[in-house]
Protein backbone atom coordinates (compact mmCIF):
# COMPACT_ATOMS: atom_id res chain seq x y z
CA UNK A 1 0.00 0.00 0.00
CA UNK A 2 1.48 3.56 -0.94
CA UNK A 3 1.57 6.05 2.08
CA UNK A 4 -1.37 8.13 2.21
CA UNK A 5 -0.76 11.74 1.14
CA UNK A 6 -2.29 14.70 2.65
CA UNK A 7 -6.00 14.45 2.05
CA UNK A 8 -6.46 17.84 0.31
CA UNK A 9 -4.27 16.75 -2.41
CA UNK A 10 -5.66 13.52 -2.41
CA UNK A 11 -8.81 15.19 -2.94
CA UNK A 12 -7.83 17.38 -5.77
CA UNK A 13 -6.43 15.03 -8.02
CA UNK A 14 -7.65 12.68 -10.34
CA UNK A 15 -6.50 9.37 -10.83
CA UNK A 16 -4.02 8.41 -14.18
CA UNK A 17 -5.00 6.37 -16.44
CA UNK A 18 -3.73 4.43 -19.16
CA UNK A 19 -5.57 4.16 -22.28
CA UNK A 20 -5.59 0.28 -23.14
CA UNK A 21 -7.46 -0.62 -26.01
CA UNK A 22 -8.31 -3.95 -28.15
CA UNK A 23 -10.30 -4.95 -30.48
CA UNK A 24 -13.75 -5.13 -30.19
CA UNK A 25 -14.98 -7.53 -32.91
CA UNK A 26 -13.58 -9.93 -34.46
CA UNK A 27 -14.73 -11.64 -37.61
CA UNK A 28 -15.74 -15.67 -37.36
CA UNK A 29 -16.93 -18.02 -39.98
CA UNK A 30 -20.80 -19.11 -40.02
CA UNK A 31 -22.83 -21.17 -41.82
CA UNK A 32 -26.36 -20.01 -42.49
CA UNK A 33 -30.08 -21.28 -43.11
CA UNK A 34 -29.24 -21.55 -46.89
CA UNK A 35 -25.67 -23.59 -46.10
CA UNK A 36 -23.58 -20.84 -47.59
CA UNK A 37 -20.42 -20.17 -45.38
CA UNK A 38 -19.64 -16.49 -44.85
CA UNK A 39 -18.22 -14.33 -42.23
CA UNK A 40 -19.99 -11.94 -39.91
CA UNK A 41 -18.45 -9.87 -36.71
CA UNK A 42 -19.26 -10.69 -32.93
CA UNK A 43 -18.26 -8.77 -29.87
CA UNK A 44 -15.02 -9.34 -28.25
CA UNK A 45 -15.11 -10.59 -24.43
CA UNK A 46 -12.46 -11.13 -22.70
CA UNK A 47 -11.75 -11.15 -18.62
CA UNK A 48 -10.22 -8.17 -16.76
CA UNK A 49 -8.96 -8.89 -13.03
CA UNK A 50 -9.34 -6.19 -10.75
CA UNK A 51 -5.76 -5.85 -8.53
CA UNK A 52 -6.39 -3.41 -5.73
CA UNK A 53 -2.86 -2.30 -4.07
CA UNK A 54 -1.68 -5.61 -5.45
CA UNK A 55 -4.90 -7.48 -3.42
CA UNK A 56 -6.71 -9.60 -6.34
CA UNK A 57 -10.32 -8.43 -6.34
CA UNK A 58 -12.77 -9.61 -9.06
CA UNK A 59 -12.82 -10.51 -12.78
CA UNK A 60 -15.10 -8.97 -14.78
CA UNK A 61 -15.91 -9.99 -17.99
CA UNK A 62 -15.96 -6.98 -20.75
CA UNK A 63 -16.08 -6.03 -24.60
CA UNK A 64 -13.01 -3.59 -23.22
CA UNK A 65 -13.38 -0.72 -24.92
CA UNK A 66 -12.74 1.82 -22.30
CA UNK A 67 -11.07 -0.44 -19.27
CA UNK A 68 -9.90 2.04 -16.97
CA UNK A 69 -13.32 4.31 -16.77
CA UNK A 70 -14.96 0.83 -16.28
CA UNK A 71 -12.96 -0.56 -13.32
CA UNK A 72 -13.25 3.05 -11.72
CA UNK A 73 -16.59 3.25 -11.61
CA UNK A 74 -17.43 -0.30 -10.85
CA UNK A 75 -15.14 0.60 -7.71
CA UNK A 76 -17.34 3.71 -7.05
CA UNK A 77 -20.83 1.76 -7.97
CA UNK A 78 -19.64 -0.75 -5.58
CA UNK A 79 -19.11 1.97 -2.91
CA UNK A 80 -15.39 0.48 -2.46
CA UNK A 81 -14.15 4.01 -2.97
CA UNK A 82 -16.15 7.50 -2.28
CA UNK A 83 -14.39 9.21 -5.31
CA UNK A 84 -11.99 8.93 -8.41
CA UNK A 85 -9.57 10.94 -5.79
CA UNK A 86 -9.49 7.77 -3.56
CA UNK A 87 -7.29 6.08 -6.69
CA UNK A 88 -4.08 7.35 -7.38
CA UNK A 89 -3.73 5.37 -10.65
CA UNK A 90 -5.65 2.93 -12.71
CA UNK A 91 -3.62 0.36 -15.12
CA UNK A 92 -4.63 -2.05 -17.69
CA UNK A 93 -2.75 -4.22 -19.62
CA UNK A 94 -4.65 -6.70 -21.83
CA UNK A 95 -1.37 -8.95 -22.26
CA UNK A 96 -1.98 -10.39 -18.87
CA UNK A 97 -5.61 -9.54 -18.58
CA UNK A 98 -5.24 -7.06 -15.19
CA UNK A 99 -6.03 -4.18 -13.80
CA UNK A 100 -3.93 -2.63 -11.08
CA UNK A 101 -5.13 0.09 -8.92
CA UNK A 102 -2.96 2.24 -7.17
CA UNK A 103 -4.77 4.10 -3.85
CA UNK A 104 -3.98 6.95 -1.85
CA UNK A 105 -4.69 5.31 1.38
CA UNK A 106 -6.11 1.54 0.69
CA UNK A 107 -9.35 0.66 1.15
CA UNK A 108 -11.17 0.59 4.16
CA UNK A 109 -12.22 -3.03 5.16
CA UNK A 110 -11.66 -4.74 1.84
CA UNK A 111 -12.44 -8.06 2.98
CA UNK A 112 -15.32 -7.75 4.73
CA UNK A 113 -17.50 -5.47 2.77
CA UNK A 114 -16.95 -7.82 -0.39
CA UNK A 115 -17.69 -10.93 1.45
CA UNK A 116 -21.60 -10.99 1.47
CA UNK A 117 -22.36 -11.78 -2.31
CA UNK A 118 -25.73 -11.06 -4.11
CA UNK A 119 -26.02 -12.40 -7.03
CA UNK A 120 -28.15 -10.63 -9.38
CA UNK A 121 -30.60 -9.76 -11.87
CA UNK A 122 -28.77 -7.98 -15.24
CA UNK A 123 -29.34 -10.77 -17.41
CA UNK A 124 -27.52 -13.15 -15.08
CA UNK A 125 -26.09 -13.29 -11.81
CA UNK A 126 -24.37 -9.99 -10.99
CA UNK A 127 -22.32 -10.20 -8.02
CA UNK A 128 -22.71 -6.58 -6.54
CA UNK A 129 -21.31 -7.48 -2.98
CA UNK A 130 -23.72 -6.44 0.04
CA UNK A 131 -23.70 -2.47 0.38
CA UNK A 132 -25.54 -1.34 -2.83
CA UNK A 133 -28.99 -1.34 -1.20
CA UNK A 134 -27.24 0.60 1.90
CA UNK A 135 -27.91 4.15 2.34
CA UNK A 136 -30.31 4.77 -0.76
CA UNK A 137 -32.79 6.12 1.30
CA UNK A 138 -30.43 8.94 2.15
CA UNK A 139 -30.13 9.17 -1.88
CA UNK A 140 -30.83 13.18 -2.46
CA UNK A 141 -31.87 13.05 -6.38
CA UNK A 142 -31.77 16.84 -8.34
CA UNK A 143 -34.88 18.17 -8.99
CA UNK A 144 -34.16 17.37 -12.89
CA UNK A 145 -37.31 17.57 -15.44
CA UNK A 146 -36.79 16.72 -19.28
CA UNK A 147 -39.75 17.56 -21.84
CA UNK A 148 -41.40 14.86 -23.93
CA UNK A 149 -39.24 16.97 -26.76
CA UNK A 150 -35.91 16.23 -25.06
CA UNK A 151 -37.04 12.45 -24.51
CA UNK A 152 -37.73 12.48 -28.45
CA UNK A 153 -34.39 14.07 -29.07
CA UNK A 154 -32.35 11.56 -26.40
CA UNK A 155 -34.32 8.75 -28.52
CA UNK A 156 -33.07 9.54 -31.97
CA UNK A 157 -29.71 10.80 -31.03
CA UNK A 158 -29.17 7.04 -29.12
CA UNK A 159 -30.83 6.14 -33.43
CA UNK A 160 -28.39 7.82 -35.08
CA UNK A 161 -25.31 6.56 -32.88
CA UNK A 162 -22.67 4.27 -34.46
CA UNK A 163 -22.26 1.32 -32.39
CA UNK A 164 -20.62 -2.21 -31.83
CA UNK A 165 -24.29 -3.31 -31.64
CA UNK A 166 -25.09 -2.53 -35.54
CA UNK A 167 -21.91 -4.35 -36.45
CA UNK A 168 -22.04 -7.33 -34.10
CA UNK A 169 -25.14 -7.45 -32.00
CA UNK A 170 -25.29 -9.18 -28.72
CA UNK A 171 -24.16 -6.06 -26.80
CA UNK A 172 -25.55 -3.48 -24.64
CA UNK A 173 -25.16 0.08 -25.01
CA UNK A 174 -25.84 3.03 -22.11
CA UNK A 175 -25.59 6.60 -22.20
CA UNK A 176 -25.37 10.06 -20.99
CA UNK A 177 -27.07 12.83 -21.52
CA UNK A 178 -27.61 16.39 -20.55
CA UNK A 179 -30.95 18.42 -21.05
CA UNK A 180 -30.39 21.51 -23.06
CA UNK A 181 -32.17 24.79 -23.76
CA UNK A 182 -34.46 24.23 -27.13
CA UNK A 183 -35.75 21.02 -26.02
CA UNK A 184 -32.44 19.60 -26.61
CA UNK A 185 -30.28 16.86 -25.41
CA UNK A 186 -26.81 16.43 -25.51
CA UNK A 187 -25.31 12.97 -25.45
CA UNK A 188 -22.23 12.98 -23.43
CA UNK A 189 -20.96 9.74 -23.15
CA UNK A 190 -21.87 6.37 -25.13
CA UNK A 191 -20.94 3.53 -24.27
CA UNK A 192 -21.26 -0.35 -24.77
CA UNK A 193 -20.32 -4.26 -23.39
CA UNK A 194 -21.29 -7.37 -23.47
CA UNK A 195 -22.78 -6.63 -19.55
CA UNK A 196 -24.81 -3.81 -19.25
CA UNK A 197 -23.76 -3.44 -15.32
CA UNK A 198 -20.05 -2.48 -16.89
CA UNK A 199 -21.64 -0.17 -19.38
CA UNK A 200 -22.96 1.80 -16.89
CA UNK A 201 -20.42 1.39 -14.43
CA UNK A 202 -18.27 3.02 -17.13
CA UNK A 203 -20.68 6.12 -17.49
CA UNK A 204 -20.01 6.54 -13.79
CA UNK A 205 -16.35 6.39 -13.92
CA UNK A 206 -16.29 8.85 -16.81
CA UNK A 207 -18.72 11.05 -14.86
CA UNK A 208 -15.94 10.97 -11.75
CA UNK A 209 -13.56 11.84 -14.17
CA UNK A 210 -15.25 15.13 -15.10
CA UNK A 211 -13.93 18.23 -13.13
CA UNK A 212 -17.36 19.07 -13.56
CA UNK A 213 -20.40 18.30 -15.76
CA UNK A 214 -23.23 21.42 -16.13
CA UNK A 215 -27.10 20.46 -16.63
CA UNK A 216 -29.48 17.96 -15.73
CA UNK A 217 -28.33 13.94 -16.35
CA UNK A 218 -30.32 11.39 -17.72
CA UNK A 219 -29.12 8.15 -18.21
CA UNK A 220 -30.53 5.92 -21.48
CA UNK A 221 -29.89 2.30 -21.57
CA UNK A 222 -30.91 -0.69 -24.17
CA UNK A 223 -31.46 -3.18 -21.34
CA UNK A 224 -34.29 -3.19 -18.66
CA UNK A 225 -34.56 -1.40 -15.49
CA UNK A 226 -33.91 -3.48 -12.61
CA UNK A 227 -33.07 -2.91 -9.16
CA UNK A 228 -29.50 -2.39 -9.62
CA UNK A 229 -29.45 -0.52 -13.08
CA UNK A 230 -31.88 2.30 -10.93
CA UNK A 231 -29.82 2.47 -8.01
CA UNK A 232 -26.78 2.60 -9.71
CA UNK A 233 -28.93 5.55 -12.09
CA UNK A 234 -29.52 7.06 -8.85
CA UNK A 235 -25.97 7.43 -7.15
CA UNK A 236 -24.72 8.37 -10.31
CA UNK A 237 -27.03 11.31 -9.28
CA UNK A 238 -29.29 10.82 -12.17
CA UNK A 239 -32.65 11.24 -11.73
CA UNK A 240 -34.67 10.11 -14.74
CA UNK A 241 -33.64 6.77 -16.77
CA UNK A 242 -34.60 5.94 -20.28
CA UNK A 243 -34.63 2.25 -21.69
CA UNK A 244 -35.63 0.39 -24.60
CA UNK A 245 -36.64 -2.35 -22.51
CA UNK A 246 -39.04 -3.03 -19.79
CA UNK A 247 -38.90 -2.54 -15.80
CA UNK A 248 -38.64 -5.56 -13.03
CA UNK A 249 -40.44 -5.03 -10.13
CA UNK A 250 -37.53 -4.49 -8.00
CA UNK A 251 -36.11 -1.67 -10.35
CA UNK A 252 -39.78 -0.36 -10.26
CA UNK A 253 -40.09 -0.31 -6.60
CA UNK A 254 -36.72 1.31 -6.10
CA UNK A 255 -37.58 4.06 -8.66
CA UNK A 256 -40.85 4.68 -6.51
CA UNK A 257 -38.78 4.73 -3.32
CA UNK A 258 -35.93 7.01 -4.61
CA UNK A 259 -38.18 9.46 -6.69
CA UNK A 260 -36.84 8.32 -9.51
CA UNK A 261 -38.49 9.09 -12.78
CA UNK A 262 -38.35 5.50 -14.87
CA UNK A 263 -38.96 5.44 -18.63
CA UNK A 264 -39.29 2.14 -20.54
CA UNK A 265 -40.24 1.00 -24.01
CA UNK A 266 -38.97 3.86 -25.63
CA UNK A 267 -38.30 3.68 -28.98
CA UNK A 268 -39.49 6.13 -31.81
CA UNK A 269 -42.17 8.43 -30.35
CA UNK A 270 -43.60 5.65 -27.93
CA UNK A 271 -42.87 5.01 -24.54
CA UNK A 272 -44.25 4.26 -21.33
CA UNK A 273 -43.22 5.83 -17.69
CA UNK A 274 -43.24 3.83 -15.03
CA UNK A 275 -42.59 5.75 -12.43
CA UNK A 276 -41.71 9.89 -11.22
CA UNK A 277 -44.21 11.05 -14.00
CA UNK A 278 -43.52 14.23 -12.37
CA UNK A 279 -40.41 14.68 -13.90
CA UNK A 280 -41.75 14.06 -17.37
CA UNK A 281 -43.10 17.30 -19.25
CA UNK A 282 -45.75 15.94 -21.25
CA UNK A 283 -46.46 17.23 -24.84
CA UNK A 284 -48.79 14.56 -25.80
CA UNK A 285 -49.16 16.74 -29.80
CA UNK A 286 -45.71 15.58 -30.30
CA UNK A 287 -46.41 12.10 -29.88
CA UNK A 288 -48.85 12.53 -32.23
CA UNK A 289 -47.17 13.99 -34.82
CA UNK A 290 -45.79 11.61 -36.76
CA UNK A 291 -49.27 9.45 -37.06
CA UNK A 292 -50.63 12.51 -39.83
CA UNK A 293 -48.13 12.39 -41.84
CA UNK A 294 -46.52 9.30 -41.65
CA UNK A 295 -45.52 5.91 -39.91
CA UNK B 1 -24.62 -30.76 9.27
CA UNK B 2 -26.62 -34.19 9.12
CA UNK B 3 -25.14 -37.57 9.60
CA UNK B 4 -24.14 -38.59 6.13
CA UNK B 5 -26.16 -41.87 4.99
CA UNK B 6 -24.24 -44.75 3.23
CA UNK B 7 -23.15 -44.08 0.19
CA UNK B 8 -25.89 -46.07 -1.72
CA UNK B 9 -28.44 -44.60 0.10
CA UNK B 10 -27.70 -41.44 -0.77
CA UNK B 11 -27.21 -41.80 -4.29
CA UNK B 12 -30.55 -43.51 -4.55
CA UNK B 13 -32.85 -40.49 -3.51
CA UNK B 14 -33.69 -37.46 -4.83
CA UNK B 15 -34.08 -34.39 -2.95
CA UNK B 16 -37.27 -33.62 -1.32
CA UNK B 17 -38.44 -30.57 -2.93
CA UNK B 18 -41.00 -27.72 -1.70
CA UNK B 19 -43.34 -26.59 -4.07
CA UNK B 20 -43.30 -22.91 -3.16
CA UNK B 21 -45.08 -20.60 -5.69
CA UNK B 22 -45.18 -16.79 -6.18
CA UNK B 23 -46.99 -14.52 -8.41
CA UNK B 24 -44.83 -13.87 -11.16
CA UNK B 25 -46.04 -10.68 -12.54
CA UNK B 26 -47.69 -7.42 -11.37
CA UNK B 27 -49.81 -4.67 -12.62
CA UNK B 28 -48.34 -1.07 -11.92
CA UNK B 29 -49.90 2.34 -13.32
CA UNK B 30 -47.96 3.84 -16.42
CA UNK B 31 -48.47 6.96 -19.08
CA UNK B 32 -47.82 6.28 -22.30
CA UNK B 33 -46.66 9.19 -24.45
CA UNK B 34 -50.14 10.43 -25.63
CA UNK B 35 -50.50 11.42 -21.80
CA UNK B 36 -52.97 8.48 -21.13
CA UNK B 37 -52.61 6.31 -17.96
CA UNK B 38 -53.16 2.41 -18.10
CA UNK B 39 -51.84 -0.49 -16.06
CA UNK B 40 -49.45 -2.84 -17.56
CA UNK B 41 -47.87 -6.28 -15.99
CA UNK B 42 -44.27 -6.33 -15.06
CA UNK B 43 -42.17 -9.67 -13.78
CA UNK B 44 -41.79 -9.72 -10.37
CA UNK B 45 -38.51 -9.85 -9.07
CA UNK B 46 -37.20 -11.42 -5.55
CA UNK B 47 -34.67 -11.93 -3.56
CA UNK B 48 -33.70 -15.41 -2.54
CA UNK B 49 -31.32 -16.45 -0.53
CA UNK B 50 -29.61 -19.51 -0.33
CA UNK B 51 -28.45 -21.76 2.79
CA UNK B 52 -26.68 -24.69 2.71
CA UNK B 53 -26.75 -26.51 5.85
CA UNK B 54 -27.33 -23.14 7.88
CA UNK B 55 -24.85 -21.49 5.83
CA UNK B 56 -25.65 -18.54 4.00
CA UNK B 57 -23.87 -18.83 0.37
CA UNK B 58 -25.84 -16.38 -1.51
CA UNK B 59 -29.05 -14.33 -2.69
CA UNK B 60 -30.09 -14.74 -5.86
CA UNK B 61 -32.47 -12.08 -7.60
CA UNK B 62 -35.47 -14.05 -9.28
CA UNK B 63 -38.50 -14.39 -11.12
CA UNK B 64 -39.33 -17.22 -8.47
CA UNK B 65 -41.50 -19.21 -10.94
CA UNK B 66 -39.85 -23.08 -10.19
CA UNK B 67 -37.13 -21.38 -7.00
CA UNK B 68 -36.15 -25.43 -5.90
CA UNK B 69 -35.01 -26.25 -9.30
CA UNK B 70 -33.09 -23.45 -9.77
CA UNK B 71 -31.72 -23.48 -6.10
CA UNK B 72 -30.66 -27.30 -7.09
CA UNK B 73 -29.18 -25.84 -10.44
CA UNK B 74 -27.43 -23.55 -9.17
CA UNK B 75 -25.26 -25.96 -6.70
CA UNK B 76 -24.82 -28.10 -9.54
CA UNK B 77 -23.48 -25.65 -12.42
CA UNK B 78 -21.38 -23.77 -9.59
CA UNK B 79 -19.94 -27.39 -9.14
CA UNK B 80 -20.76 -27.21 -5.32
CA UNK B 81 -22.58 -30.40 -5.67
CA UNK B 82 -22.15 -33.45 -8.24
CA UNK B 83 -25.56 -34.57 -8.26
CA UNK B 84 -28.87 -33.99 -7.13
CA UNK B 85 -28.26 -37.22 -5.04
CA UNK B 86 -25.92 -34.81 -2.35
CA UNK B 87 -29.01 -33.04 -1.49
CA UNK B 88 -31.75 -34.07 1.11
CA UNK B 89 -34.04 -31.36 0.46
CA UNK B 90 -34.29 -27.64 -0.08
CA UNK B 91 -37.49 -26.03 1.57
CA UNK B 92 -38.15 -22.59 0.07
CA UNK B 93 -39.88 -19.91 1.71
CA UNK B 94 -41.10 -16.91 0.02
CA UNK B 95 -42.31 -15.15 3.14
CA UNK B 96 -38.55 -14.42 4.06
CA UNK B 97 -37.23 -14.85 1.04
CA UNK B 98 -35.12 -17.88 1.83
CA UNK B 99 -34.03 -21.83 0.45
CA UNK B 100 -32.82 -23.78 3.38
CA UNK B 101 -30.93 -26.82 1.75
CA UNK B 102 -30.03 -29.60 3.25
CA UNK B 103 -27.03 -31.79 2.48
CA UNK B 104 -26.52 -34.87 3.31
CA UNK B 105 -22.91 -34.79 3.77
CA UNK B 106 -22.15 -31.54 3.71
CA UNK B 107 -20.00 -29.53 0.80
CA UNK B 108 -16.54 -30.33 0.79
CA UNK B 109 -14.24 -26.60 1.43
CA UNK B 110 -17.64 -24.31 0.66
CA UNK B 111 -15.55 -21.60 2.28
CA UNK B 112 -12.55 -22.02 -0.09
CA UNK B 113 -14.48 -23.09 -3.56
CA UNK B 114 -16.80 -20.45 -3.07
CA UNK B 115 -14.37 -17.20 -2.42
CA UNK B 116 -12.75 -16.74 -5.83
CA UNK B 117 -15.20 -14.34 -7.63
CA UNK B 118 -15.53 -14.78 -10.93
CA UNK B 119 -18.09 -11.61 -12.10
CA UNK B 120 -19.12 -12.47 -16.10
CA UNK B 121 -21.17 -11.14 -18.53
CA UNK B 122 -24.82 -12.26 -18.36
CA UNK B 123 -26.33 -8.82 -18.77
CA UNK B 124 -24.29 -8.08 -16.09
CA UNK B 125 -21.89 -9.47 -13.05
CA UNK B 126 -22.64 -12.77 -12.90
CA UNK B 127 -20.85 -14.47 -9.95
CA UNK B 128 -19.63 -18.00 -10.83
CA UNK B 129 -17.32 -18.31 -8.50
CA UNK B 130 -14.26 -19.81 -9.88
CA UNK B 131 -14.64 -23.30 -10.44
CA UNK B 132 -16.77 -23.08 -14.07
CA UNK B 133 -13.61 -23.23 -16.34
CA UNK B 134 -11.89 -26.14 -14.09
CA UNK B 135 -12.47 -29.22 -16.15
CA UNK B 136 -14.26 -28.06 -19.47
CA UNK B 137 -11.48 -30.22 -21.15
CA UNK B 138 -12.27 -33.38 -19.53
CA UNK B 139 -16.24 -32.71 -20.58
CA UNK B 140 -17.80 -35.40 -23.09
CA UNK B 141 -20.50 -34.14 -25.49
CA UNK B 142 -22.91 -36.56 -26.75
CA UNK B 143 -22.88 -37.90 -30.37
CA UNK B 144 -25.86 -35.51 -31.06
CA UNK B 145 -26.81 -34.42 -34.62
CA UNK B 146 -30.31 -32.17 -35.19
CA UNK B 147 -31.75 -32.17 -38.34
CA UNK B 148 -32.50 -28.26 -40.06
CA UNK B 149 -35.96 -29.79 -39.43
CA UNK B 150 -35.94 -30.79 -36.23
CA UNK B 151 -34.52 -26.98 -35.54
CA UNK B 152 -37.65 -25.49 -37.47
CA UNK B 153 -39.92 -27.26 -35.08
CA UNK B 154 -37.72 -26.02 -31.82
CA UNK B 155 -37.70 -22.86 -33.20
CA UNK B 156 -41.72 -22.94 -33.69
CA UNK B 157 -42.46 -24.67 -30.42
CA UNK B 158 -40.62 -21.36 -28.74
CA UNK B 159 -43.15 -19.06 -30.92
CA UNK B 160 -46.14 -20.76 -30.10
CA UNK B 161 -45.30 -21.01 -26.15
CA UNK B 162 -47.38 -19.05 -23.39
CA UNK B 163 -45.00 -16.86 -21.32
CA UNK B 164 -44.34 -14.00 -18.64
CA UNK B 165 -42.68 -12.34 -21.78
CA UNK B 166 -45.05 -12.44 -23.79
CA UNK B 167 -48.07 -10.68 -21.06
CA UNK B 168 -44.98 -8.61 -19.19
CA UNK B 169 -41.51 -8.69 -20.85
CA UNK B 170 -38.15 -8.10 -19.46
CA UNK B 171 -37.41 -11.96 -19.25
CA UNK B 172 -35.28 -14.12 -20.30
CA UNK B 173 -36.65 -17.91 -21.32
CA UNK B 174 -34.99 -20.66 -22.23
CA UNK B 175 -35.98 -24.35 -23.22
CA UNK B 176 -34.97 -27.79 -23.39
CA UNK B 177 -35.76 -30.00 -26.07
CA UNK B 178 -34.72 -33.96 -27.14
CA UNK B 179 -34.87 -34.80 -30.41
CA UNK B 180 -37.64 -37.25 -31.87
CA UNK B 181 -38.19 -39.18 -35.15
CA UNK B 182 -39.94 -37.66 -37.59
CA UNK B 183 -37.95 -34.51 -37.83
CA UNK B 184 -39.47 -33.31 -34.58
CA UNK B 185 -38.32 -31.57 -31.46
CA UNK B 186 -40.26 -32.16 -27.96
CA UNK B 187 -40.12 -29.39 -25.43
CA UNK B 188 -39.24 -31.05 -22.13
CA UNK B 189 -38.93 -28.07 -20.24
CA UNK B 190 -39.44 -24.32 -20.33
CA UNK B 191 -38.26 -21.41 -17.84
CA UNK B 192 -37.78 -18.10 -17.06
CA UNK B 193 -36.50 -15.61 -15.00
CA UNK B 194 -35.90 -12.32 -15.18
CA UNK B 195 -31.82 -13.36 -15.38
CA UNK B 196 -30.77 -15.60 -17.85
CA UNK B 197 -28.38 -17.44 -15.75
CA UNK B 198 -31.02 -18.54 -13.24
CA UNK B 199 -33.25 -20.06 -15.69
CA UNK B 200 -30.34 -22.32 -17.45
CA UNK B 201 -29.66 -22.80 -13.97
CA UNK B 202 -33.38 -24.14 -12.94
CA UNK B 203 -33.49 -26.25 -16.60
CA UNK B 204 -30.31 -27.64 -14.85
CA UNK B 205 -32.25 -28.32 -11.95
CA UNK B 206 -35.01 -30.05 -13.88
CA UNK B 207 -32.50 -32.40 -15.19
CA UNK B 208 -31.13 -33.48 -12.32
CA UNK B 209 -34.70 -34.57 -10.78
CA UNK B 210 -35.32 -36.74 -14.17
CA UNK B 211 -34.56 -40.33 -13.08
CA UNK B 212 -34.15 -40.81 -16.85
CA UNK B 213 -34.26 -38.88 -19.69
CA UNK B 214 -34.08 -40.07 -23.16
CA UNK B 215 -32.97 -38.43 -26.47
CA UNK B 216 -30.63 -35.92 -27.65
CA UNK B 217 -30.61 -32.92 -25.82
CA UNK B 218 -30.78 -29.42 -27.25
CA UNK B 219 -30.87 -26.63 -25.36
CA UNK B 220 -32.88 -22.90 -26.04
CA UNK B 221 -31.98 -19.78 -24.82
CA UNK B 222 -33.76 -15.83 -25.78
CA UNK B 223 -30.31 -14.55 -24.18
CA UNK B 224 -26.82 -14.54 -25.80
CA UNK B 225 -24.12 -17.52 -26.27
CA UNK B 226 -21.94 -16.03 -23.84
CA UNK B 227 -19.23 -18.44 -22.53
CA UNK B 228 -20.61 -19.68 -19.18
CA UNK B 229 -24.09 -20.36 -21.21
CA UNK B 230 -21.85 -22.76 -23.56
CA UNK B 231 -20.15 -23.98 -20.67
CA UNK B 232 -23.46 -24.54 -18.86
CA UNK B 233 -25.01 -26.17 -21.74
CA UNK B 234 -22.12 -28.56 -21.67
CA UNK B 235 -22.03 -29.48 -18.27
CA UNK B 236 -25.93 -30.56 -19.07
CA UNK B 237 -24.94 -32.81 -21.57
CA UNK B 238 -25.66 -30.92 -24.12
CA UNK B 239 -23.99 -30.53 -27.36
CA UNK B 240 -26.17 -27.91 -29.02
CA UNK B 241 -27.46 -24.64 -27.82
CA UNK B 242 -29.92 -22.86 -29.97
CA UNK B 243 -30.41 -18.77 -29.30
CA UNK B 244 -32.57 -15.84 -30.78
CA UNK B 245 -29.56 -13.69 -30.10
CA UNK B 246 -26.00 -13.79 -31.11
CA UNK B 247 -22.67 -14.94 -29.80
CA UNK B 248 -20.11 -13.65 -27.91
CA UNK B 249 -16.03 -14.21 -28.74
CA UNK B 250 -15.84 -16.46 -25.12
CA UNK B 251 -18.76 -17.90 -26.11
CA UNK B 252 -17.17 -19.15 -29.46
CA UNK B 253 -13.94 -19.83 -28.19
CA UNK B 254 -15.64 -22.27 -26.35
CA UNK B 255 -17.59 -23.54 -28.03
CA UNK B 256 -15.02 -24.70 -30.32
CA UNK B 257 -13.17 -26.03 -27.34
CA UNK B 258 -15.55 -28.46 -26.37
CA UNK B 259 -17.13 -29.38 -30.09
CA UNK B 260 -20.37 -27.34 -29.22
CA UNK B 261 -22.83 -26.87 -31.97
CA UNK B 262 -23.65 -23.41 -31.76
CA UNK B 263 -26.67 -21.39 -33.37
CA UNK B 264 -27.67 -18.00 -33.32
CA UNK B 265 -30.07 -15.49 -34.96
CA UNK B 266 -32.54 -18.39 -35.51
CA UNK B 267 -35.96 -16.50 -35.50
CA UNK B 268 -38.74 -18.29 -38.38
CA UNK B 269 -36.43 -19.66 -40.93
CA UNK B 270 -33.24 -17.71 -40.29
CA UNK B 271 -30.38 -19.00 -38.68
CA UNK B 272 -26.68 -18.89 -38.06
CA UNK B 273 -24.06 -21.72 -36.89
CA UNK B 274 -21.36 -20.29 -35.46
CA UNK B 275 -19.65 -23.88 -34.43
CA UNK B 276 -19.75 -26.80 -34.50
CA UNK B 277 -21.45 -27.28 -37.74
CA UNK B 278 -20.86 -30.97 -38.05
CA UNK B 279 -23.70 -31.62 -35.61
CA UNK B 280 -26.15 -29.43 -38.13
CA UNK B 281 -27.96 -32.00 -40.70
CA UNK B 282 -28.40 -29.31 -43.59
CA UNK B 283 -31.43 -29.02 -45.49
CA UNK B 284 -31.33 -25.88 -47.59
CA UNK B 285 -34.57 -26.53 -49.29
CA UNK B 286 -36.74 -26.09 -45.75
CA UNK B 287 -34.95 -22.30 -45.80
CA UNK B 288 -36.50 -21.44 -49.35
CA UNK B 289 -39.55 -22.81 -48.59
CA UNK B 290 -41.28 -19.63 -47.13
CA UNK B 291 -39.75 -17.56 -49.80
CA UNK B 292 -41.75 -19.02 -52.48
CA UNK B 293 -45.19 -18.97 -51.13
CA UNK B 294 -44.83 -16.20 -49.20
CA UNK B 295 -43.39 -13.33 -46.57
Amino acid sequence: MANPPTPSAAAAALPRLTQARAPLTREVEVIDEHGASGRVSIPAERDLTIYVDRRELVTLMTLGAQPELLVLGYLLNQRLIESAADVESITVDWEVGAAAVKTHAGIDRIEERTAKKVVTTGCGQGSVFGELMAGIDSLQLPDTRMTQAQLYALVNAIRLQESTYKSAGSVHGCALFTLEDGDQARMQCFVEDVGRHNAIDTIAGWIAMQAQLAGARVFYTTGRLTSEMVIKSAQMGVAIVVSRSGITQMGHEVAQRVGLCAIGRATNRRFLCFAGAQRLVLQPALAAARSVGGP
